[in-house]
């Protein structure tokens, strides 16, 4: 699943982060994690961090350069907080990013390159990409964690596969309840309208508020369950009516 | 922007994702942070990891309950990692979810509330809400981080705004190169079918392999100044070239 998704972190400052960004990734499917160059590596603090996703951390590969750890792929996209004056093709929307990214992983390696939490990618390591992306974010404050910026593009690397007609994705939707036939609503709002007019709410059928009420239950979609119980209340109210 | 959205984080145990979370929020246009009973709060934590959103964190509302952080919302999204057995509407999609919230939050205060790092929201605190939603997730390790939680569905909320068209928002795109003109697109692929006859490359013009370099060139979309480089090292190229 996603296992094409190469994640690259270049340089990374804190150990934390790895290990964020480990757990980010596992989340959302990804597993491969190469570090260029990491300032401390491995720590406690990225295996602290990764929680359950210490096996990601333990995995990593580490390399020397950005061009080894992209030399397989066939596309690599640099994550970028701000936009670089060299012309490289930029997605403006991380959705777009990911659909063509998880598209092409389908057959070949690709990656996602994240660079220092505080420079960045230099000029020479953005020649190392095909392409860049950026969040967009608030303009007065725009740049997010490094880890965090993983897991928004995780998320949307997700998104794109799980959405692919061949990814077999399901989601856990709970059991369906049982909903009621168009018998059983024309009961219930019968009863309903009986309670209105016996109470003194209403003095005779009055179709506008009927049709309100019809409305409401409509867009509530009762199940039979629930329909069930409002029957149960409308008999307990009626009990209390004056005698007709 | 995006003002009327509040973020309510429920008895969080880590100062630390306070801050965390007040920093995704703030790179996503959101500023509203309510916290119900937060374990340990103010605390240097939360501070050091708000980064540059601190005025959030020193701006955040403290409540006794979830019920009074939301009386005033008209409508309350409860965040979860798994789906109650209560049939509250359940937003399958983050995306959907982020549409309908920005659209109500354009008129009345609406909240999104996240739970306990370890136990969620509990079901009195689910009875709060007017609906669920959860983060499509890895089916063997789908629990995020609450503060990359908070930072994927801001994310979605700022995404939802940007798509808006009253949104007024503008992507900081880089200025656009000029383009060349057809009849300067012409002198090129003349100059270079010139050249490959010449080199030997080709021996009379050869349209298939023309072609497929127009195509080329048509989906790289060279900017002036770029044909003009080309030109120029096709011109070197040629003084090299054995005299017709």
């Amino acid at each position: 699943m996603l296992s094409n998704i190469r994640i690259v972190l270049v340089q990374t400052y804190h150990p934390g982060n790895i290990g964020a960004s480990a757990r980010a990734m596992k989340t959302m499917g990804l597993t491969d994690l190469v570090l260029v160059n990491p300032r401390r590596f491995p720590d406690p603090e990225a295996s602290r961090l990764a929680a359950g996703a210490e096996d990601l951390v333990d995995d990593a590969r580490v390399v020397g350069s950005l061009q080894e750890a992209v030399a397989d792929c066939v596309q690599v996209v640099g994550a970028s907080a701000r936009l670089r004056s060299l012309p490289l093709p930029h997605f403006d929307e991380p959705a777009d990013m990911a659909r063509e990214l998880v598209e092409q992983g389908a057959d070949d390696p690709v990656a996602l390159v994240f660079g220092r939490e505080r420079f960045g990618l230099t000029n020479d390591e953005i020649r190392c990409c095909s392409h860049q992306v950026s969040i967009p974010a608030n303009p007065d404050y725009g740049i997010l964690n490094l880890a965090q910026a993983v897991q928004v593009l995780a998320h949307e690397l997700f998104t794109a596969w799980r959405r692919r007609p061949d990814s077999g994705y399901r989601p856990a939707l709970p059991a369906t309840e049982r909903q009621p036939t168009r018998e059983q609503l024309d009961h219930f709002h019968d009863h309903l309208s009986r309670v209105m007019q016996h109470s003194g709410f209403i003095t005779q059928p009055h179709a506008r508020t009927e049709a309100h009420l019809q409305a409401l239950f409509a867009r509530a979609r009762p199940s039979r369950r629930e329909l069930s119980l409002l029957r149960g209340l409308l008999g307990s109210l009626e009990r209390h009516l004056p005698d007709e």
